[in-house]
Protein backbone atom coordinates (compact mmCIF):
# COMPACT_ATOMS: atom_id res chain seq x y z
CA UNK A 1 0.00 0.00 0.00
CA UNK A 2 2.87 1.98 0.50
CA UNK A 3 3.74 1.46 -2.55
CA UNK A 4 0.70 2.20 -4.30
CA UNK A 5 0.49 5.62 -2.76
CA UNK A 6 3.93 6.59 -3.67
CA UNK A 7 4.43 9.00 -7.15
CA UNK A 8 7.37 7.16 -7.87
CA UNK A 9 7.60 3.69 -10.67
CA UNK A 10 6.01 0.89 -9.27
CA UNK A 11 4.30 -2.31 -10.99
CA UNK A 12 1.33 -0.53 -11.33
CA UNK A 13 0.00 3.26 -11.77
CA UNK A 14 -0.15 5.18 -8.70
CA UNK A 15 -3.52 5.48 -6.61
CA UNK A 16 -4.98 8.87 -8.23
CA UNK A 17 -6.04 11.21 -5.66
CA UNK A 18 -9.76 11.72 -4.95
CA UNK A 19 -10.08 7.55 -6.10
CA UNK A 20 -10.91 4.61 -3.37
CA UNK A 21 -7.75 3.57 -1.89
CA UNK A 22 -6.97 0.33 -3.53
CA UNK A 23 -7.43 -2.52 -0.74
CA UNK A 24 -8.12 -6.05 -0.72
CA UNK A 25 -11.57 -7.62 0.58
CA UNK A 26 -13.84 -9.90 1.99
CA UNK A 27 -17.42 -9.35 1.83
CA UNK A 28 -20.74 -10.55 0.97
CA UNK A 29 -23.38 -9.95 -2.14
CA UNK A 30 -25.71 -7.52 -0.44
CA UNK A 31 -28.30 -7.56 -4.07
CA UNK A 32 -26.96 -8.98 -7.38
CA UNK A 33 -27.97 -8.94 -11.12
CA UNK A 34 -24.70 -10.56 -11.72
CA UNK A 35 -25.28 -14.21 -13.08
CA UNK A 36 -22.76 -15.64 -11.48
CA UNK A 37 -23.46 -14.32 -7.98
CA UNK A 38 -26.47 -14.56 -5.40
CA UNK A 39 -27.28 -12.26 -2.23
CA UNK A 40 -25.25 -13.95 0.74
CA UNK A 41 -22.44 -14.94 -1.53
CA UNK A 42 -19.33 -14.42 0.32
CA UNK A 43 -16.61 -13.37 -1.96
CA UNK A 44 -12.81 -12.01 -1.80
CA UNK A 45 -11.93 -9.13 -4.05
CA UNK A 46 -10.09 -5.67 -4.50
CA UNK A 47 -13.38 -3.63 -3.79
CA UNK A 48 -11.03 -1.13 -1.96
CA UNK A 49 -11.38 1.15 1.22
CA UNK A 50 -14.80 1.50 1.42
CA UNK A 51 -18.05 -0.19 2.87
CA UNK A 52 -20.17 -0.52 0.26
CA UNK A 53 -19.01 -1.69 -3.43
CA UNK A 54 -20.42 -2.11 -7.06
CA UNK A 55 -18.74 -4.33 -9.07
CA UNK A 56 -18.99 -6.15 -12.67
CA UNK A 57 -17.55 -8.80 -11.11
CA UNK A 58 -14.28 -7.95 -12.37
CA UNK A 59 -12.63 -6.92 -9.35
CA UNK A 60 -13.64 -10.31 -7.40
CA UNK A 61 -10.85 -12.82 -7.19
CA UNK A 62 -13.10 -15.79 -6.19
CA UNK A 63 -16.37 -17.04 -4.22
CA UNK A 64 -15.33 -17.97 -0.57
CA UNK A 65 -16.90 -21.52 0.74
CA UNK A 66 -17.84 -20.73 4.26
CA UNK A 67 -16.64 -22.70 7.82
CA UNK A 68 -13.55 -24.78 6.79
CA UNK A 69 -11.51 -21.92 7.93
CA UNK A 70 -11.97 -18.33 9.67
CA UNK A 71 -13.35 -15.94 6.94
CA UNK A 72 -10.82 -13.66 7.69
CA UNK A 73 -7.99 -15.74 6.75
CA UNK A 74 -9.02 -15.25 3.19
CA UNK A 75 -7.07 -11.85 3.63
CA UNK A 76 -3.58 -12.95 4.65
CA UNK A 77 -3.08 -16.53 4.77
CA UNK A 78 -5.24 -17.77 1.62
CA UNK A 79 -5.10 -13.79 0.61
CA UNK A 80 -2.32 -11.97 -1.03
CA UNK A 81 0.19 -12.93 1.81
CA UNK A 82 -0.40 -16.38 1.49
CA UNK A 83 -0.07 -16.72 -2.08
CA UNK A 84 3.17 -14.38 -2.24
CA UNK A 85 4.65 -16.21 0.45
CA UNK A 86 4.02 -19.81 -1.26
CA UNK A 87 5.58 -18.64 -4.53
CA UNK A 88 8.07 -16.64 -3.53
CA UNK A 89 9.54 -19.12 -1.54
CA UNK A 90 8.71 -21.86 -3.78
CA UNK A 91 9.66 -20.33 -7.38
CA UNK A 92 12.38 -18.42 -6.97
CA UNK A 93 13.87 -19.25 -3.02
CA UNK A 94 13.50 -22.91 -3.86
CA UNK A 95 14.44 -24.07 -1.08
CA UNK A 96 15.55 -27.75 -0.52
CA UNK A 97 14.95 -29.77 2.64
CA UNK A 98 18.13 -28.99 4.83
CA UNK A 99 18.97 -25.60 3.97
CA UNK A 100 19.06 -22.70 5.86
CA UNK A 101 16.33 -20.41 5.09
CA UNK A 102 16.72 -16.52 6.61
CA UNK A 103 13.61 -14.28 6.48
CA UNK A 104 13.38 -10.70 7.27
CA UNK A 105 9.84 -8.96 8.08
CA UNK A 106 9.48 -12.59 9.87
CA UNK A 107 6.72 -11.94 12.49
CA UNK A 108 4.80 -10.31 9.19
CA UNK A 109 2.35 -11.43 7.30
CA UNK A 110 4.05 -12.77 4.86
CA UNK A 111 7.53 -13.49 6.31
CA UNK A 112 5.49 -15.87 8.75
CA UNK A 113 4.20 -17.90 6.38
CA UNK A 114 7.63 -18.36 4.25
CA UNK A 115 9.18 -19.41 7.69
CA UNK A 116 6.45 -21.99 8.01
CA UNK A 117 5.80 -22.93 4.43
CA UNK A 118 9.75 -23.66 4.58
CA UNK A 119 9.76 -25.24 7.93
CA UNK A 120 6.95 -27.55 6.65
CA UNK A 121 9.18 -28.10 3.97
CA UNK A 122 12.07 -29.27 6.14
CA UNK A 123 14.46 -26.14 6.27
CA UNK A 124 16.32 -24.87 9.08
CA UNK A 125 14.48 -21.20 9.09
CA UNK A 126 15.91 -18.23 10.62
CA UNK A 127 13.68 -14.89 10.97
CA UNK A 128 14.85 -11.33 11.27
CA UNK A 129 12.51 -9.06 12.97
CA UNK A 130 12.41 -6.05 15.06
CA UNK A 131 11.39 -6.16 18.54
CA UNK A 132 11.87 -9.00 21.64
CA UNK A 133 8.33 -9.85 21.02
CA UNK A 134 8.12 -10.66 17.78
CA UNK A 135 10.86 -12.69 17.97
CA UNK A 136 8.74 -14.44 20.66
CA UNK A 137 5.96 -14.91 18.24
CA UNK A 138 8.72 -16.43 15.51
CA UNK A 139 10.33 -19.14 17.70
CA UNK A 140 7.15 -19.75 19.80
CA UNK A 141 3.93 -19.39 16.92
CA UNK A 142 5.62 -19.81 13.59
CA UNK A 143 8.13 -22.46 14.40
CA UNK A 144 11.16 -20.36 13.17
CA UNK A 145 14.64 -22.32 14.78
CA UNK A 146 15.81 -18.79 15.45
CA UNK A 147 15.09 -15.49 15.56
CA UNK A 148 17.02 -12.08 15.83
CA UNK A 149 15.86 -8.85 16.93
CA UNK A 150 17.80 -7.00 14.42
CA UNK A 151 17.79 -3.71 16.80
CA UNK A 152 19.16 -5.29 19.33
CA UNK A 153 23.02 -5.97 17.53
CA UNK A 154 25.50 -3.76 16.55
CA UNK A 155 27.00 -6.09 14.97
CA UNK A 156 23.91 -7.40 13.12
CA UNK A 157 26.51 -9.49 10.43
CA UNK A 158 28.21 -11.50 13.13
CA UNK A 159 24.73 -12.27 14.51
CA UNK A 160 23.52 -13.78 11.63
CA UNK A 161 26.80 -15.77 11.51
CA UNK A 162 26.43 -17.11 14.68
CA UNK A 163 22.46 -18.04 14.04
CA UNK A 164 23.60 -19.45 10.52
CA UNK A 165 26.67 -21.75 11.11
CA UNK A 166 25.83 -23.55 7.47
CA UNK A 167 25.61 -20.15 5.93
CA UNK A 168 22.73 -18.50 4.01
CA UNK A 169 20.88 -20.78 1.13
CA UNK A 170 17.63 -18.45 0.66
CA UNK A 171 16.94 -15.46 1.67
CA UNK A 172 13.53 -13.84 1.51
CA UNK A 173 14.63 -10.57 1.23
CA UNK A 174 10.87 -8.26 3.02
CA UNK A 175 13.21 -5.32 3.45
CA UNK A 176 16.29 -4.21 1.71
CA UNK A 177 18.90 -2.16 2.80
CA UNK A 178 21.10 -2.45 5.81
CA UNK A 179 19.23 -5.69 7.52
CA UNK A 180 19.62 -7.40 4.40
CA UNK A 181 23.48 -6.24 4.11
CA UNK A 182 23.62 -8.52 7.45
CA UNK A 183 22.61 -11.49 5.12
CA UNK A 184 24.18 -10.84 1.95
CA UNK A 185 27.90 -11.70 3.80
CA UNK A 186 26.88 -14.52 4.70
CA UNK A 187 25.56 -16.56 1.27
CA UNK A 188 26.01 -20.24 0.24
CA UNK A 189 26.96 -21.24 -2.93
CA UNK A 190 24.20 -21.29 -5.29
CA UNK A 191 22.18 -19.06 -2.91
CA UNK A 192 18.96 -17.31 -4.04
CA UNK A 193 17.83 -13.93 -2.93
CA UNK A 194 13.49 -13.45 -3.57
CA UNK A 195 13.61 -9.46 -3.58
CA UNK A 196 10.21 -9.38 -2.29
CA UNK A 197 10.22 -5.79 -0.63
CA UNK A 198 12.24 -2.59 0.10
CA UNK A 199 10.52 -0.74 3.23
CA UNK A 200 14.13 -1.20 5.21
CA UNK A 201 15.78 0.66 2.12
CA UNK A 202 14.15 4.45 2.78
CA UNK A 203 17.45 5.93 4.62
CA UNK A 204 19.71 3.48 2.37
CA UNK A 205 19.49 4.29 -1.15
CA UNK A 206 23.27 3.62 -1.49
CA UNK A 207 25.00 0.58 0.25
CA UNK A 208 27.94 -2.22 -0.46
CA UNK A 209 27.67 -3.38 -3.69
CA UNK A 210 27.05 -7.55 -3.66
CA UNK A 211 28.58 -8.24 -7.21
CA UNK A 212 31.21 -9.96 -5.37
CA UNK A 213 28.54 -12.18 -3.28
CA UNK A 214 26.87 -12.97 -6.11
CA UNK A 215 29.93 -14.34 -8.38
CA UNK A 216 31.70 -16.00 -6.39
CA UNK A 217 28.82 -17.85 -5.08
CA UNK A 218 26.79 -17.82 -7.96
CA UNK A 219 23.92 -16.68 -6.56
CA UNK A 220 20.25 -15.61 -7.73
CA UNK A 221 18.70 -12.24 -6.66
CA UNK A 222 15.15 -11.77 -8.28
CA UNK A 223 12.55 -9.55 -7.96
CA UNK A 224 9.16 -10.78 -7.10
CA UNK A 225 5.66 -10.06 -7.45
CA UNK A 226 2.73 -11.84 -6.69
CA UNK A 227 0.58 -10.52 -9.16
CA UNK A 228 2.50 -12.45 -12.08
CA UNK A 229 1.73 -15.19 -10.34
CA UNK A 230 -2.17 -14.05 -10.00
CA UNK A 231 -4.28 -16.70 -12.17
CA UNK A 232 -2.44 -20.00 -10.86
CA UNK A 233 -3.30 -18.57 -7.44
CA UNK A 234 -5.39 -21.27 -6.26
CA UNK A 235 -2.52 -23.61 -6.51
CA UNK A 236 -1.27 -21.84 -3.32
CA UNK A 237 -4.93 -21.38 -2.11
CA UNK A 238 -5.57 -24.66 -2.04
CA UNK A 239 -2.18 -26.16 -0.07
CA UNK A 240 -2.01 -23.27 2.21
CA UNK A 241 -6.07 -24.10 3.41
CA UNK A 242 -5.07 -27.74 3.79
CA UNK A 243 -2.41 -26.90 6.11
CA UNK A 244 -4.66 -24.36 7.88
CA UNK A 245 -7.61 -26.35 8.10
CA UNK A 246 -5.20 -28.97 9.79
CA UNK A 247 -3.49 -26.49 12.00
CA UNK A 248 0.05 -26.46 10.31
CA UNK A 249 -0.42 -22.56 9.59
CA UNK A 250 -0.37 -20.74 12.82
CA UNK A 251 -1.27 -16.42 12.32
CA UNK A 252 -2.03 -13.34 14.38
CA UNK A 253 -4.58 -11.02 13.18
CA UNK A 254 -4.30 -6.96 14.46
CA UNK A 255 -8.23 -5.98 13.84
CA UNK A 256 -9.33 -2.58 13.72
CA UNK A 257 -13.05 -1.37 13.84
CA UNK A 258 -14.43 1.13 11.21
CA UNK A 259 -13.32 2.70 8.18
CA UNK A 260 -12.57 5.83 8.93
CA UNK A 261 -9.78 4.20 11.42
CA UNK A 262 -7.61 2.83 8.36
CA UNK A 263 -5.34 5.72 7.55
CA UNK A 264 -4.49 5.35 10.73
CA UNK A 265 -3.91 2.08 11.01
CA UNK A 266 -1.70 1.86 8.23
CA UNK A 267 0.73 4.32 9.72
CA UNK A 268 0.73 2.14 12.38
CA UNK A 269 1.76 -0.78 10.25
CA UNK A 270 4.52 0.80 8.67
CA UNK A 271 5.61 2.22 11.74
CA UNK A 272 5.90 -1.50 13.00
CA UNK A 273 3.32 -1.18 15.64
CA UNK A 274 1.03 -3.51 14.27
CA UNK A 275 0.67 -7.38 16.05
CA UNK A 276 -0.09 -9.70 13.29
CA UNK A 277 -2.18 -8.80 10.03
CA UNK A 278 -4.14 -5.62 10.23
CA UNK A 279 -7.41 -5.57 8.84
CA UNK A 280 -10.20 -3.66 9.31
CA UNK A 281 -13.80 -4.61 10.15
CA UNK A 282 -16.54 -2.84 7.96
CA UNK A 283 -19.72 -3.22 9.11
CA UNK A 284 -21.01 -6.76 10.34
CA UNK A 285 -19.49 -9.92 10.08
CA UNK A 286 -21.39 -11.87 7.27
CA UNK A 287 -24.35 -13.96 9.85
CA UNK A 288 -23.64 -11.13 12.80
CA UNK A 289 -27.16 -9.56 13.72
CA UNK B 1 43.78 -14.26 -13.55
CA UNK B 2 43.37 -11.15 -11.16
CA UNK B 3 41.21 -12.98 -9.18
CA UNK B 4 43.66 -16.07 -9.06
CA UNK B 5 46.45 -13.81 -7.36
CA UNK B 6 44.14 -12.20 -4.94
CA UNK B 7 44.96 -12.68 -1.10
CA UNK B 8 40.55 -12.56 -0.85
CA UNK B 9 37.56 -15.30 -1.24
CA UNK B 10 37.28 -16.57 -4.56
CA UNK B 11 36.26 -19.98 -6.10
CA UNK B 12 39.31 -21.26 -5.85
CA UNK B 13 42.21 -21.06 -3.52
CA UNK B 14 44.49 -18.29 -4.57
CA UNK B 15 48.01 -19.50 -6.42
CA UNK B 16 50.44 -19.88 -3.86
CA UNK B 17 53.34 -17.71 -3.70
CA UNK B 18 56.50 -19.63 -5.66
CA UNK B 19 54.14 -21.80 -7.62
CA UNK B 20 53.59 -22.20 -11.34
CA UNK B 21 51.13 -19.41 -12.28
CA UNK B 22 47.80 -21.02 -13.36
CA UNK B 23 46.91 -20.31 -16.65
CA UNK B 24 45.36 -21.90 -19.66
CA UNK B 25 48.00 -23.15 -22.81
CA UNK B 26 47.64 -24.90 -26.16
CA UNK B 27 50.71 -27.47 -27.11
CA UNK B 28 52.26 -29.93 -28.29
CA UNK B 29 53.12 -33.47 -26.68
CA UNK B 30 56.87 -33.79 -26.39
CA UNK B 31 57.09 -36.82 -25.08
CA UNK B 32 54.73 -39.68 -23.65
CA UNK B 33 54.18 -42.41 -21.71
CA UNK B 34 50.57 -42.12 -21.21
CA UNK B 35 48.02 -43.83 -23.46
CA UNK B 36 46.39 -41.29 -24.65
CA UNK B 37 48.29 -38.79 -25.62
CA UNK B 38 51.20 -39.23 -28.65
CA UNK B 39 54.38 -37.33 -29.75
CA UNK B 40 52.73 -34.77 -31.93
CA UNK B 41 49.54 -34.80 -30.34
CA UNK B 42 48.17 -31.20 -30.20
CA UNK B 43 46.47 -30.12 -26.51
CA UNK B 44 44.23 -27.53 -25.00
CA UNK B 45 44.51 -27.87 -20.78
CA UNK B 46 45.78 -25.84 -17.69
CA UNK B 47 49.49 -25.76 -17.75
CA UNK B 48 50.39 -22.63 -16.52
CA UNK B 49 52.82 -20.41 -17.44
CA UNK B 50 55.62 -22.45 -18.35
CA UNK B 51 57.67 -23.64 -21.07
CA UNK B 52 57.74 -27.28 -20.76
CA UNK B 53 54.91 -29.08 -18.33
CA UNK B 54 54.89 -32.46 -16.92
CA UNK B 55 51.33 -33.74 -17.39
CA UNK B 56 49.06 -36.88 -15.94
CA UNK B 57 46.94 -35.92 -18.19
CA UNK B 58 44.12 -34.42 -15.03
CA UNK B 59 45.05 -30.95 -16.08
CA UNK B 60 44.77 -31.53 -20.17
CA UNK B 61 41.10 -30.66 -21.17
CA UNK B 62 40.68 -31.93 -24.33
CA UNK B 63 43.10 -33.01 -27.77
CA UNK B 64 42.79 -30.14 -30.22
CA UNK B 65 42.00 -31.12 -34.32
CA UNK B 66 44.76 -29.58 -36.16
CA UNK B 67 43.85 -27.02 -39.41
CA UNK B 68 40.27 -26.37 -39.51
CA UNK B 69 39.99 -22.79 -37.52
CA UNK B 70 43.79 -21.27 -36.44
CA UNK B 71 45.54 -23.14 -33.16
CA UNK B 72 45.48 -19.98 -31.27
CA UNK B 73 41.25 -19.29 -31.71
CA UNK B 74 41.45 -22.54 -29.31
CA UNK B 75 42.65 -20.22 -25.71
CA UNK B 76 39.66 -17.68 -26.61
CA UNK B 77 37.08 -18.21 -29.27
CA UNK B 78 36.94 -22.28 -28.70
CA UNK B 79 38.48 -21.57 -24.70
CA UNK B 80 37.58 -20.30 -21.92
CA UNK B 81 36.89 -16.82 -23.22
CA UNK B 82 33.93 -18.35 -25.53
CA UNK B 83 32.62 -20.62 -23.47
CA UNK B 84 32.03 -18.63 -20.87
CA UNK B 85 30.13 -16.29 -23.46
CA UNK B 86 28.05 -18.86 -24.86
CA UNK B 87 27.18 -20.51 -21.44
CA UNK B 88 26.87 -17.02 -19.83
CA UNK B 89 24.79 -15.23 -22.12
CA UNK B 90 22.84 -18.56 -23.14
CA UNK B 91 22.09 -20.55 -19.57
CA UNK B 92 21.75 -17.23 -17.58
CA UNK B 93 21.32 -14.13 -20.21
CA UNK B 94 18.23 -16.34 -22.05
CA UNK B 95 18.29 -13.99 -24.93
CA UNK B 96 15.39 -13.70 -26.97
CA UNK B 97 15.21 -12.42 -30.63
CA UNK B 98 14.70 -8.90 -30.79
CA UNK B 99 15.63 -8.16 -27.48
CA UNK B 100 18.43 -5.50 -26.19
CA UNK B 101 21.44 -6.87 -24.83
CA UNK B 102 24.00 -4.80 -22.96
CA UNK B 103 28.00 -5.56 -22.58
CA UNK B 104 30.77 -4.45 -20.73
CA UNK B 105 34.10 -5.13 -21.31
CA UNK B 106 32.53 -5.26 -25.15
CA UNK B 107 35.58 -5.09 -27.04
CA UNK B 108 36.97 -8.03 -24.86
CA UNK B 109 37.49 -11.18 -25.48
CA UNK B 110 34.37 -12.56 -23.38
CA UNK B 111 32.38 -9.32 -24.63
CA UNK B 112 32.76 -9.51 -28.24
CA UNK B 113 31.88 -12.72 -28.04
CA UNK B 114 28.59 -12.14 -26.38
CA UNK B 115 27.58 -9.50 -28.05
CA UNK B 116 28.38 -11.69 -31.48
CA UNK B 117 26.66 -15.02 -30.13
CA UNK B 118 24.12 -12.49 -28.90
CA UNK B 119 23.65 -11.09 -32.76
CA UNK B 120 23.39 -14.35 -34.07
CA UNK B 121 20.84 -15.03 -31.98
CA UNK B 122 19.00 -11.79 -33.41
CA UNK B 123 19.31 -9.33 -30.67
CA UNK B 124 20.13 -5.64 -30.84
CA UNK B 125 23.74 -5.68 -29.00
CA UNK B 126 25.01 -2.58 -27.18
CA UNK B 127 28.65 -2.84 -26.38
CA UNK B 128 30.47 -0.57 -23.29
CA UNK B 129 34.25 -0.21 -23.85
CA UNK B 130 36.85 2.13 -22.52
CA UNK B 131 38.20 4.18 -25.44
CA UNK B 132 37.18 5.42 -29.21
CA UNK B 133 39.42 2.69 -30.91
CA UNK B 134 37.74 0.00 -28.91
CA UNK B 135 34.28 1.37 -30.06
CA UNK B 136 34.98 0.91 -33.34
CA UNK B 137 36.23 -2.64 -33.03
CA UNK B 138 33.19 -3.29 -31.28
CA UNK B 139 30.43 -1.89 -34.49
CA UNK B 140 33.07 -2.37 -37.39
CA UNK B 141 34.35 -5.61 -35.86
CA UNK B 142 32.40 -7.49 -33.50
CA UNK B 143 28.96 -6.63 -35.20
CA UNK B 144 27.77 -4.58 -32.03
CA UNK B 145 24.39 -2.29 -33.14
CA UNK B 146 26.39 0.89 -30.97
CA UNK B 147 28.94 1.41 -28.79
CA UNK B 148 29.39 3.62 -25.81
CA UNK B 149 32.98 4.98 -24.62
CA UNK B 150 32.08 5.04 -21.05
CA UNK B 151 34.88 7.37 -20.05
CA UNK B 152 33.85 10.07 -22.81
CA UNK B 153 30.13 10.52 -21.11
CA UNK B 154 29.59 12.92 -18.25
CA UNK B 155 26.35 11.19 -17.48
CA UNK B 156 26.26 7.89 -18.97
CA UNK B 157 22.96 6.18 -17.85
CA UNK B 158 21.75 9.16 -19.99
CA UNK B 159 23.78 7.96 -22.60
CA UNK B 160 22.67 3.87 -22.00
CA UNK B 161 19.52 5.00 -22.31
CA UNK B 162 19.73 7.26 -26.27
CA UNK B 163 21.21 4.41 -26.93
CA UNK B 164 18.75 1.82 -25.83
CA UNK B 165 15.73 3.63 -26.67
CA UNK B 166 13.84 0.28 -25.88
CA UNK B 167 15.67 -0.51 -22.33
CA UNK B 168 17.58 -3.11 -21.52
CA UNK B 169 16.51 -6.87 -21.32
CA UNK B 170 20.16 -8.67 -20.83
CA UNK B 171 22.80 -6.77 -19.32
CA UNK B 172 26.15 -9.00 -19.44
CA UNK B 173 28.12 -7.66 -16.66
CA UNK B 174 31.99 -7.93 -16.94
CA UNK B 175 32.73 -5.18 -14.39
CA UNK B 176 30.42 -3.91 -12.08
CA UNK B 177 30.62 -0.64 -9.86
CA UNK B 178 29.86 2.73 -11.81
CA UNK B 179 29.86 1.03 -15.41
CA UNK B 180 27.18 -0.93 -14.55
CA UNK B 181 25.40 1.76 -12.49
CA UNK B 182 24.43 3.16 -15.64
CA UNK B 183 22.84 0.19 -16.92
CA UNK B 184 20.86 -0.91 -13.95
CA UNK B 185 18.70 2.24 -14.26
CA UNK B 186 17.49 1.11 -17.66
CA UNK B 187 16.58 -2.58 -16.99
CA UNK B 188 13.12 -4.21 -18.61
CA UNK B 189 10.43 -5.91 -16.98
CA UNK B 190 11.94 -9.32 -16.73
CA UNK B 191 15.77 -8.15 -17.48
CA UNK B 192 18.32 -10.55 -16.49
CA UNK B 193 21.67 -9.56 -15.24
CA UNK B 194 24.52 -11.84 -15.57
CA UNK B 195 27.57 -11.34 -13.02
CA UNK B 196 30.33 -12.29 -15.13
CA UNK B 197 33.28 -10.20 -13.74
CA UNK B 198 33.81 -6.83 -10.96
CA UNK B 199 36.94 -5.83 -12.94
CA UNK B 200 35.01 -1.86 -12.65
CA UNK B 201 34.34 -2.10 -9.16
CA UNK B 202 37.72 -1.90 -7.53
CA UNK B 203 37.65 1.66 -5.71
CA UNK B 204 33.77 1.42 -5.64
CA UNK B 205 32.91 -0.93 -2.66
CA UNK B 206 29.67 1.11 -2.33
CA UNK B 207 27.07 2.72 -4.24
CA UNK B 208 23.72 2.69 -5.47
CA UNK B 209 21.35 -0.22 -4.10
CA UNK B 210 19.25 -2.07 -6.78
CA UNK B 211 16.61 -3.87 -4.84
CA UNK B 212 13.84 -1.39 -6.45
CA UNK B 213 14.66 -1.93 -9.89
CA UNK B 214 15.40 -5.42 -9.42
CA UNK B 215 11.70 -5.97 -7.64
CA UNK B 216 9.52 -3.57 -9.62
CA UNK B 217 10.70 -5.27 -12.51
CA UNK B 218 11.35 -8.90 -11.40
CA UNK B 219 14.79 -9.02 -12.87
CA UNK B 220 17.28 -11.37 -12.30
CA UNK B 221 20.95 -10.62 -11.05
CA UNK B 222 23.01 -14.06 -10.82
CA UNK B 223 26.52 -14.98 -10.82
CA UNK B 224 28.10 -16.81 -13.57
CA UNK B 225 31.09 -19.22 -13.17
CA UNK B 226 32.09 -20.98 -16.68
CA UNK B 227 33.80 -23.81 -14.51
CA UNK B 228 30.40 -24.58 -13.37
CA UNK B 229 29.42 -25.73 -17.32
CA UNK B 230 33.17 -26.64 -17.34
CA UNK B 231 32.08 -31.14 -18.08
CA UNK B 232 29.24 -29.42 -20.81
CA UNK B 233 32.36 -27.63 -22.61
CA UNK B 234 32.35 -29.49 -25.72
CA UNK B 235 28.52 -28.62 -26.53
CA UNK B 236 29.58 -24.90 -26.75
CA UNK B 237 33.20 -25.90 -28.73
CA UNK B 238 31.03 -27.70 -31.22
CA UNK B 239 28.62 -24.33 -31.89
CA UNK B 240 31.74 -21.99 -31.80
CA UNK B 241 33.79 -23.91 -34.10
CA UNK B 242 30.79 -24.27 -36.60
CA UNK B 243 30.47 -20.49 -36.50
CA UNK B 244 34.02 -19.74 -36.59
CA UNK B 245 34.95 -22.05 -39.35
CA UNK B 246 31.80 -19.91 -41.50
CA UNK B 247 33.94 -16.74 -40.57
CA UNK B 248 30.65 -15.56 -38.29
CA UNK B 249 32.85 -14.72 -35.34
CA UNK B 250 35.55 -12.30 -35.40
CA UNK B 251 38.28 -11.81 -32.76
CA UNK B 252 41.43 -9.58 -32.16
CA UNK B 253 44.60 -11.37 -30.91
CA UNK B 254 47.09 -9.58 -28.93
CA UNK B 255 50.35 -11.69 -29.22
CA UNK B 256 53.82 -11.18 -26.87
CA UNK B 257 56.58 -13.89 -27.27
CA UNK B 258 58.60 -15.14 -24.63
CA UNK B 259 57.39 -16.35 -20.98
CA UNK B 260 59.64 -13.77 -19.00
CA UNK B 261 57.33 -10.78 -20.85
CA UNK B 262 54.00 -12.25 -19.13
CA UNK B 263 54.05 -10.45 -15.99
CA UNK B 264 54.34 -7.40 -17.78
CA UNK B 265 51.23 -8.21 -20.38
CA UNK B 266 49.07 -8.74 -17.34
CA UNK B 267 49.47 -5.65 -16.09
CA UNK B 268 48.85 -4.51 -19.73
CA UNK B 269 46.09 -6.25 -20.12
CA UNK B 270 44.45 -5.29 -16.35
CA UNK B 271 45.33 -1.68 -17.35
CA UNK B 272 42.97 -1.64 -20.39
CA UNK B 273 46.11 -1.44 -23.30
CA UNK B 274 45.95 -4.77 -24.96
CA UNK B 275 44.37 -4.92 -27.80
CA UNK B 276 42.76 -8.00 -28.50
CA UNK B 277 43.07 -11.48 -26.80
CA UNK B 278 46.26 -11.32 -25.22
CA UNK B 279 48.45 -14.11 -25.43
CA UNK B 280 52.05 -15.49 -24.27
CA UNK B 281 53.71 -17.25 -27.18
CA UNK B 282 56.21 -19.67 -25.62
CA UNK B 283 59.31 -21.27 -27.58
CA UNK B 284 58.01 -22.54 -31.38
CA UNK B 285 54.75 -23.35 -33.03
CA UNK B 286 53.75 -27.06 -33.89
CA UNK B 287 55.19 -27.11 -37.39
CA UNK B 288 57.80 -24.69 -37.31
CA UNK B 289 61.37 -25.55 -37.55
Amino acid sequence: MRGWIADAPNYQDPVPLGEVMTGFTVGEVAASRHPDYNVGDLVAGRQGWCEWALSDGSDIDRKIRAGRVPLSTHLHVLGINGITAFFGLRDVGEPKAGETVVVSTAAGSVGSLVGQIAKIGGCRTVGLTGDDEKVDHCTRLFSFDAALNYKAHDDLANAVAETCPDGVDVYFDNVGGPISDAVMQHLNLGARIVVCGTMGMGNSPEGPRYNRQILVNRARMQGFLVFDHWDRRQEAIDELEGWLAEGRLAYLEDITNDLENAPATLCRLLAGENRGKTLIRVGKEPGET
